[in-house]
């Protein structure tokens, strides 16, 4: 009866590439292996990418993720027992399973049994659910398997099964992305569980970021009361290294009609003292998680789509100077190009503002006018609009000349195009389809702008001086699509504005409670600039 | 003992418009009531609309869907029993449930069993599943109850429970939404399970358009035998009159774990013969339907939504031609806009086409050349380009200032753009992001090339002589962007593509089995125009 080594190994796969994330969980295992590890853990769905969506109904593409599980089982270590997320097809069915492989071959099996049907979260519609949770034993270790979802109910299945069956360890693997004060939520959930199953619980989350989604990564072990004992880094890959100590007593039978069982003969001896303790990584403070996450979900849409370089309209205004400040700490200078447009309502101090910054990040910008594309629209427009008055259309019209050369420049150099609205400006319309909604990716879509500021004060705390200019920093926002407009002009202030739309948006509360908070109800007779 | 008169109210309800829907319900039912009909059916959440999509997630919408729900049963007739779906918040949960109304008071709730979570049904997400079916038993009479689903599964528990109970007939209330074959299809289940509970069975359908779905009607009423007895109108308002008669005999007794029992005085005698006999409505054949499909789901994109006129970009192409002919069958022609905007590369025969075509649908058109703001488009980015050769970029770039256009129509008129992209080119990319995608509503989104053919050559064999120009037809597709191209330039010819993409996209076949079946392998190497 000795200690058991295991690797929760935090890997950063593409959702579809089956071949590649196939060799990126060898090469993780591998190395886990030299370290000493006896057991290797990968996140859910780890095999497939998360999340797959409709590519499950794919026969295809899960007979191929089949093959590769096979493929994957024969090229491993064969003493190390490894645990591989993947989709599994049997009779028509789907599952989210869990391989475990040991010896070259498929071990046994786990099926997650609740999937979450909320939120971000489709599972239902693409999974059917496991039956019964699985065990791991062996010399005198007891491991229980969960799948993500699987701990978040105190009272479901998947703990009613494991309560009373003597774990050392509950391992779950999980896919969980990334929300604002997520880390402290899924800590009191893991805990809550260990401490209800009286057992320490080790999480291997995934990272990367994929598509919409951010997955933090965080990996963890908590002892049974609940302490931390082991953190891996949040929004990076890393192989957190954990022990697990057999608690000695006897053991409780159990029945096989709750859990499945996968007996074997163990782990080979540990190789060594070379095993470390337990590595605790510290907590990013909430500022700096939430520009770790945009630069994470950032980079990887560029990197998983194959796009070598982006392209961004700079305004001079502090959205687009956020994004570009993201794109250079994501993919460097090299790869990151700006582009000014100025028009007749350009100011000289926005101009400056966007050619200082991209000195201050060194990257290449170039400058292209639009008022002559303006102007000629205006001139053949004109006889179509009959003396109309100016409204939004013209204004419009500038944003979309910009969404077009912006695209432009797409087409012929292979740029993806990086879109600069926030979310306060989303929410309220107060931007323009086909004009600076036009790109591949909306970096900041999720962003209030009370909270743009906030992260573009603290990035320019940070070392190197500040890389956006104060002046960006100071300016009251302007969509500068019309003589001297102000933000403020359409929109109520934004530390009115943003707390409306978290209740409206987030909370789905009515007008009525918005509005009997405190909020006046103009606040919310919002006048969007159309479009 | 006698027969029941049931109205089945084939109604087009909004999603969301709560007030509105009511109202709309109340006419209905009051007109049923006019006619002599004892009981009035409405689809499965008339009161919501279909599909409601995460409102249901928010509380005050639940809030006022009951209590416009309790408004409609104190305005109804008193005398009659009104089944309305409707969303039931619950102790938490939510249910897709219907009401039955009688007395001004609600009577008796019947909560869907079976919560579809496929194609485009996320039912799972939103409601909880009933427990039990629900009958109604008055006067000698038995109607079990189902919402949709319930009945699509021949041995689910809704059906189980209902066997044997001595029905006099199943109404099954549903939103079950159009495409290609459904008809056939669904009258198929509802026969099926008819014989199996050895009752007739009565089907109220919702109509109308909602966003990207199509309601298709075609109401029902099915002997136990099996016979189709009536049938309303496909893709229209309308209400279906039919007549329940009791079986005689002994009725089982009903277990109550079984099934909820609604048991009620039955209704007032029925007044007079005025009743009629059951109307059986003709099936419209294949391209007739997808037409009228394809007008609702425009028609009501547009009044939903509550534009007053649309505008097209008219190309002189068969896809642009069968949109506006769409458009002006489905608003009239005073409703709808045409623009062209040759550039250098239109030829005079598309330009007399499209013009011809407006003067045949006699609507609105103006010409807005683009060739100078194409021009100075070129100049502007020529320091951009240096010296690299044309390519896509400046066939998008086209594509993008007649999306500017007709974007800036639509803001100056309030105009709803209508896109002109077909299926087939679509799946490939054949099209431009931010330039010809770009607009409100995709009209023909879903209709692969070869039956947007079709679809032209069928509705100029309708009355009124030939609406789109035979040139128009009988043209090889060119998109009109470089010197002389054409389709096929880059596409396989749409009869090899149409093929490959049915498998590929409906089917999810690999390429291989694609291959395998007899297409060439060049044939899935496409080329897509990019953008």
């Amino acid at each position: 009866m000795s200690a058991w080594r295991i690797a929760l190994a935090q890997v950063n796969p593409t959702v579809g590439a089956l071949a590649e994330n196939a060799e990126l969980l060898l090469r993780a295992a591998q190395a886990a292996a030299a370290r000493g590890a006896q057991l290797v853990a990968f996140p859910e769905l780890a095999l497939a990418g998360y999340p797959p969506e409709d590519l499950v109904f794919k026969p295809h593409f899960l007979s191929d993720a089949a093959a590769e599980l096979r493929r994957l089982a024969a090229a491993l270590p064969p003493a190390l027992l490894v645990i591989v997320g993947y989709p599994e097809a049997d009779d028509g069915k789907i599952f989210n399973a869990a391989a475990v492989l040991h010896g070259g071959a498929i071990l046994a099996t786990y099926r997650k049994m609740l999937l979450p049907n909320y939120g971000v979260f489709d599972e239902q519609r693409l999974f059917t659910p496991g039956a019964k949770p699985l065990v791991l034993e062996a010399a005198g270790v007891r491991i229980g398997l969960h799948i993500c979802e699987d701990s978040w109910v105190l009272h479901g299945a998947p703990c009613r099964r494991l309560r009373g069956a003597g774990l050392d360890l509950l391992l779950n693997v999980s896919a969980s992305p990334y929300h604002h004060r997520k880390l402290a939520l899924r800590e009191g959930v893991l805990r809550q569980m260990g401490q209800h199953l009286r057992a320490p619980v080790a999480y291997c989350n995934l990272v990367g970021g994929q598509d919409e989604l951010v997955f933090d990564g965080a990996s963890l072990l908590l002892a049974a009361d609940g302490r931390e004992l082991a953190r891996a880094r949040q929004f990076e890959e890393d192989l957190l290294l954990i022990e697990v100590t057999p608690a000695g007593g006897a053991k409780p039978e159990l029945n096989p009609d709750q859990v499945d069982v996968v007996q074997w003969p163990g782990p080979a001896a540990a190789g060594g003292d070379a095993w470390p303790a337990p590595r605790l990584e510290p907590v990013l403070d909430a500022t700096a998680e939430v520009y770790a996450a945009l630069k994470l979900g950032l980079r990887d849409y560029v990197e998983k789509n194959r796009f070598r370089e982006v392209v961004i309209a700079l305004s001079g205004g502090i959205d687009s100077a956020l994004v570009a400040t993201l794109a250079v700490d994501a993919l460097g200078a090299a790869r990151v190009h700006g582009v000014t447009m100025p028009s007749r309502f350009s100011s000289q101090d926005t101009f400056s503002d966007a050619l200082l910054l991209a000195q201050n990040l060194g990257i290449e910008c170039r400058t292209l006018a639009i008022e002559k594309l303006h102007q000629t629209y205006l001139e053949e427009l004109a006889v179509c609009w009959s003396g109309r008055a100016p409204d939004a259309t013209e204004e419009n019209l500038q944003a979309r000349i910009r969404g077009n050369v912006v695209m432009a420049l797409s087409n012929k150099f292979g740029w993806l195009v990086l879109t600069t609205g926030n979310k306060s400006e989303l929410a309220t319309g107060y931007c323009t389809l086909y004009g600076d909604m036009a790109g591949g990716f909306a970096v900041i879509k999720d962003v209030p702008k009370l909270l743009v500021f906030e992260l573009a004060r603290w990035r320019n705390r940070q070392g190197g001086g500040a890389a956006i200019p104060p002046s960006t920093v100071e300016r009251p926002p302007t969509a500068e699509l019309r003589a001297n407009q102000k933000d403020c002009d359409s929109l109520p202030p934004y530390d009115v504005l943003d707390p409306i739309l978290e209740r409206y948006v987030e909370r789905d509360w009515p007008a009525e409670k918005i509005i009997a908070e405190g909020c006046a109800p103009a606040c919310t007779r919002l006048d969007p600039r159309g479009g």
